[in-house]
């Protein structure tokens, strides 16, 4: 391991060929956050994949770390020796053999239907962003530059509402406390933008019954005349409650994500709603692009690099959208400082991409794997210049994070069985309203 | 000058930075081609884009040469002083603005459309290519590495048939003889495939009547009978005869190539034709694709990165192809050896490019720009593992053929003009048949 990975030169294609690869799956706390599924754990679960070359250079990704998929990840690392980073299309054969066409599904539902192509997906996307990082690394340049360069200096996210507990059940309360109507939303909204300077912001909805969610739609733009707005209930909607509120909230969203399941569901919304649908359920692998399109479903699509197979597949995305004069904004779960450079890097090579990006960043505090975090500046991100993905390891930090996911005793993101643990009769109903 | 650029290694990021950009039009032979437009003229005409950084390097591009493109290519290079080689967003813009929404329609009319953005992206494309032919040079690596590697390791092309004259008019018969009924046409393909090994076989066609074109590819599928056959008529039929000469050759043919023109026609014709239909002439910017893919118009999109802004533009129109289930092959003008590089590069990074790719290098003879030209054997090009596109400058060869481009005494391709010195009453009519 070296302290700073890219002060190691390497020009020739030797100095990309994999060695091993370490995957470690860690945690850390999360608040309760509310969604339609369910509620937050107290640890949120991700997986750290280091890619490392003979030459001494070590590639980053970040990924799910859900136990299932951590060790489809395992599997398909061991396969990886020998191959040269740039081999991008050896990897995905490396990885799909390794996969063997396992299909896993996640248990909270909140990026779509599971299928063996997007269970790929997923496990190539941590490997392809580790392997961007060491090109970047190796040549001496910045990953978005490998992706045709920056389309901007600065990446700007959205601050990322949502309905909350104070705490978690038995536990303390956390520093945003509870957040459950119009007015505490606005308040969760003010401290957030106060630390960040986000200009755009979200919402996740599908929690509170749809005229209180319009309600806190108001109240924000009323406390933040200029900015951006967008609620997402996770399909939590009937197609008409969808239209209703798409109608009543016309003059101030940006647009409405996933406000009812199926690509037939928004295509009923969007022929009836006087503003742009956007998703990340519903479009979910290239295979629902023709039909969402086709049946005018969506007008923006959320891309996400950790399922849409990595920044490359990604960027097909957004040219995809381009091409079809659809929309592209960017997805998130929560994550850590590797996704989130590797989420600003794609982001800043896509022109298409032009709506503030989602981030869960300010849910984690300080909780992170690298020593070097990327910031958020009056909202935005500015665009690394170092080598790679531009941000390294922090080994103590990785160590003491792989202990918690040990300890925390969850091996599965699981939103509903969580709550469940309060409210036994929790169905986190599609549509709920 | 650096001899061969890559052995200049330069991985800092100052190493691309542009000093200046020379652009030299030049002259090559050409034997009478033959197609709906008129006939080829004897000299055809490109022009060879050398960006050369402060640190020495040279990346070449190389792109058409008619005279008032080539003032519009030089108008754009004399802005990219300073621009950093891997900055393409930022060539784009220093591009469109030197630009400046210039419509430059050709002559022959065998592209497409013309429009001020399909301007900009024929001139965006040479500088593209250079840069990326830089951005492989200073970091050591091949340019479809830099494209995400490579998808396959030897890019297939087509045998490139014309109907042709013995001679141009006053001159001596050349090396091919003349091509006007279907022995010949499969003559000139035993000849084209001893030499390469080609395993497809695309006509020419639009030049004979439809029955006679019809009997030289039953011709050719006797001659060799597992090799891929295309027809392209460029637009010279009406659907009706468009969608009769599909079904004859329904059994034959891999695809048929703009039997008709418009979207509109080639949807009347693929909703009757038992054959996929191709194009280069409905489908030629993004604008197009939504109508087009909407229509089911056409099956096949054929990318040529010197219309469509460069190897990566046309590697998102491959990843918009495979969205919409759409297959993609590879158009080609009259090129050098600069183009073959690139386009071997292109396609080899481009999984869904799953055609051989058209070129005419076979009718070039050694006319060349390059002293390392790439090779077609056994049907297909290696990509290469040299730095960039792998290619280099020989500048006596240059130095000749832009005397030649001077000599020759035509400023800009203009197939119909030609045949008008012969038959005064030649009208190009779309559709002929």
């Amino acid at each position: 391991m070296v302290a700073h990975p890219w002060k190691a030169r390497v020009i020739n294609t030797s100095g990309t060929e994999i060695a091993d690869v370490v995957v470690t799956p860690v945690a850390f706390r999360e608040p309760p956050l509310l969604n339609v599924a369910g509620v937050h754990q107290p640890w949120a679960l991700r997986a750290i994949v280091e890619v490392r070359t003979t030459s001494g250079l070590t590639g980053l990704g970040e990924t799910y770390g859900d136990a299932p998929h951590v060790a489809l990840v395992r599997r398909a690392a061991a396969t990886l020796t020998g191959l040269d980073a740039f081999d991008l299309h050896g990897l995905n054969a490396r990885i799909a053999h390794a996969v063997d066409g396992v299909d896993l599904a996640d248990r909270h539902g909140l990026t779509g239907r599971s299928t063996p192509s997007k269970t790929l997906l997923r496990v190539l996307a941590a490997f392809e962003t580790a392997c961007l990082d060491l090109q970047g690394q190796a040549v001496d340049r910045p990953v978005v530059d490998l992706l045709g360069g920056r389309a901007r200096d600065a990446v700007p996210f959205s601050a990322y509402l949502f309905y909350k507990w104070a705490s978690h059940p038995g536990g303390e309360p956390d520093e945003w406390g509870a957040a459950l109507d119009p007015d505490a939303i606005v308040t969760q909204a003010r401290r957030m933008i106060d630390q960040y300077g986000f200009r755009s912001i979200k919402l996740k909805g599908g929690v509170r019954p749809p005229a209180e969610e319009v309600d806190a739609i108001r109240a924000l733009r009323v406390a933040f005349p200029e900015h951006g707005l967008r609620l997402d209930p996770n399909c939590a909607w009937a197609p008409d409650t969808a239209v209703g509120v798409a109608t009543e909230l016309a003059d101030v969203l940006e647009y409405l994500e996933d406000p009812t399941s199926s690509i037939a569901g928004m295509a009923e919304v969007a022929s009836r709603a006087p503003i742009p649908l956007a998703t990340n359920m519903c479009v979910v692998a290239l295979d629902d692009v023709r039909p969402a399109f086709t049946a005018d479903a969506v007008q923006v699509v959320l891309a996400d690099h950790h399922y849409w197979g990595g920044l490359r597949r990604s960027l097909d995305l957004a040219a995809v959208c381009a091409a079809w004069g659809v929309g592209v904004s960017m997805h998130s779960n929560s994550h850590l400082g590797i996704s989130l450079a590797a989420m600003t890097h794609l982001a800043a090579a896509a022109p298409q991409l032009t709506y503030a990006a989602d981030t869960h960043t300010p849910w984690r505090g300080d909780a992170d794997v690298v020593q070097d975090p990327l910031s958020i500046v009056d909202g935005a991100v500015e665009v690394p210049h170092r080598p790679g993905l531009g941000v390294t390891l922090d080994r103590d930090a990785l160590a003491r994070m792989r202990d918690d996911y040990v300890r925390c005793g969850i091996t599965e993101r699981d939103d509903t069985g969580y709550l469940r643990t309060i409210d036994p009769a929790w169905e986190p109903r599609q549509p709920r309203w």
